[in-house]
């Protein structure tokens, strides 16, 4: 049980200016207060308040941060880049629980009080990524909760006993299933996907699949999805990371597709790449499908860009869907915010009494504004403890 | 003439440290060097050197930078936009004088030591636009070069009145005359390329048009100025900003018009937005195509984003052309430095002895990871003096 806390003078998204009283780890109350004796008082100064931001796809296993840096001159295929990342992991020292702890310290510093890591699972490396990122997950639970995907980046069946891995890292306690271009990677859509769902069955456990083939492969992929989702009764279990087939600007092959998407309460998260077409997200939205965001890999093998911070991924996500109206950035922050909760199933998720205190505190005169802004003048709450003040992490005392 | 001044132990590009003694305005030397009487010395301690940053298409006279946050509720077409501004800048106080300096001093500071601008001429506001940021130009021709292109944001034909306003922006001195969607906005696109062509002709200055036309549409329009740049002996003289339509993913539309825009020396200018096609940069390099980069408009009625920061520019650049190599952000950078040199045709800018001394010294470990990091921590020098040291202008003495 954590002390009491007021937080005086903040605008919960921009509105007017109120106060919220946190007792145990969660929001007591929001209405203008009297500070009482033994509550602790962090003084708002009519900043804005949100929940805190959500980052729900990421690789928290094999950033670059604080290594030398990398000179990338890797090859333009998918597969070059998950060949070349796999073969030089141990010599470039991308040891997964220290490179974990550096991305989630810094997310938390950014605002993020979740995050969903894909976490990769070969024969090469066997669990060493998962057992690292659970190391950093249960050594920083206090600043930022963490959900591991197994995720067989090299491919499932193109590299035979990457099953059993998989089965072992779901064994070790990961909450979701991942998979990986099922006909682009593994060349065998049928197999990779009958095994992924076989996982999902065997553990009780949701799926969440990068799905980065284009046009009428990744439709082909997704029909496959949804045919298995349905049979299996996995409505609302499953989430398409990427999904770039849902941009292909041909309604006659995506309306469709939206539609079930929608009735089995398929999630989307989307990176907002933007060079790669991508799920609309006011398209999501305005059909009820869950669409959240996330930084995908930042400063790795792969690419040098990104660097964690969940409002710049806002600001990509309403360039890239060209969200401009005050109404419509607000729709952005959703994505890094209660929509990745959403995925998440956070159940005590949100700006409302009875809701685990997990803020973010940040200038602005909008909320449009604090968004566009991105300033590093942030205050982060996890369970009613300021985490992590002006780009500088404090570490909870106990 | 300004004093001497000698930068220790920088690095040009990412490269080896040397020293650069900077004499008259001017890189003298770029080599080792021992300090002599009377030189300053600037201690560059192993920080990367790149030459200015060139902001090559802004629009300085109306933005809403110190402004109360406008909420933006406007229309999705472009006329939607062009009529809320035109409409509402006297209103919201946009006094392009005041707000094209802060703009430029924030560009300044960010190391942009180049500026093109757009600058609105309409029948409603006359030459309030342009007497502004010459003022700008003028106040601060210390820090900052800017160019003037005079831009009838609302329309050509559509507005009688608004070419004799054009005209006597060329006649008051505007560098470069500049035009709008031959036929998406004024609906005749013969009657407005015989315009500012004509204005071209009659005032011996280039082109630089604002050509968002998507697709066939695009092509039709960019054909006839092609037509026109040959017929009136302009090659070299013609620049297209945005030209989306060289975006269109079709060779057989968009081959063609790449082999007479590089024929032609037409420059393309590129804002890189997430959410348009865009021509690509590395196509357009290896045609022999000059591509520069801009911000567009920052902050303003239009659209919330963009902060005048090139080297932001430069990654948003990388992202939008999937630039990832280090080899492939160095083009990124490129189009935010050369390129823009190119367009405006700085005689003496870059990294070499007798360039003029207009640099940027950023941290960094290599040219890329100076890029990526964006680092606040930057100094600018224009004309051999530091104009802008970690964010803050100092404003020269003299």
């Amino acid at each position: 049980m954590t002390a009491s806390l007021l937080l005086r003078d903040v605008r919960p998204f921009g509105a007017a200016a109120t106060d919220i009283l946190i007792e145990n780890s969660r929001i007591a109350r929001i209405a203008p207060a009297i500070a009482a004796p033994g509550v602790a008082v962090e003084e708002g100064r009519g900043e804005i308040v949100v929940p805190g931001l959500v980052e729900a796809h990421t690789h928290l296993d094999k950033n670059l941060l604080g290594l030398p840096w990398y000179v990338n001159e890797v090859g333009p295929n998918l597969l070059d880049k998950i060949d070349n990342e796999r073969m030089n992991k141990k010599r470039l020292d991308i040891e997964p629980a220290r490179q974990s702890a550096r991305q989630a310290v810094r997310a938390s510093v950014f605002g993020a009080t979740h995050i969903r890591s894909h976490v990769d699972v070969d024969t090469e490396h066997g669990l060493w990524g998962i057992e690292g990122v659970m190391a950093t997950r249960d050594a920083w639970r206090d600043i930022v909760d963490i959900e591991l995907v197994a995720f067989p980046q090299s491919g499932l069946l193109r590299r035979p006993g990457t099953l059993e891995v998989m089965d072992a890292a779901m064994k070790a306690g990961c909450e979701v299933v991942g998979g990986l271009d099922p006909c682009g990677i593994d060349r065998d859509p049928k197999g990779h996907l009958d095994a992924i769902f076989g996982l999902c069955q065997r553990y009780g456990k949701p799926l969440d699949i990068h799905l980065h083939e284009p046009g009428e492969m990744g439709a082909f992929s997704l029909d496959l999805i949804i045919e298995r989702t349905r049979a299996l009764g996995m409505k609302g279990k499953v989430a398409i990371s990427h999904a770039f087939c849902l941009g292909t600007p041909d309604p006659a092959l995506v309306d469709p597709l939206i539609e079930q998407v929608a009735a089995l309460d398929i999630a989307i998260v989307t990176t907002a790449p933007a060079s790669r077409p991508v799920p609309a997200v006011k398209r999501m939205l305005a059909a009820g499908i869950r669409i959240a965001a996330g930084s995908d890999g930042i400063r790795d093998t792969w690419n040098p860009y990104g660097n964690g911070d969940m409002l710049e991924r806002a600001v990509l996500v309403g360039l890239r869907n060209n969200l401009r109206r005050d109404d419509e950035v607000r729709l952005a922050l959703d994505t890094c915010t209660v929509e990745g909760a959403k995925l998440m199933e956070v159940a005590d998720y949100g700006l409302a009494e009875g809701c685990a205190a997990d803020l973010l505190i940040l200038p602005g005169e909008t909320l449009a504004e604090a968004v566009v802004n991105r300033s590093p003048n942030r205050r982060v709450l996890k369970r009613g403890r300021i985490v992590a003040r002006d780009g500088v992490p404090l570490r909870p005392a106990t």
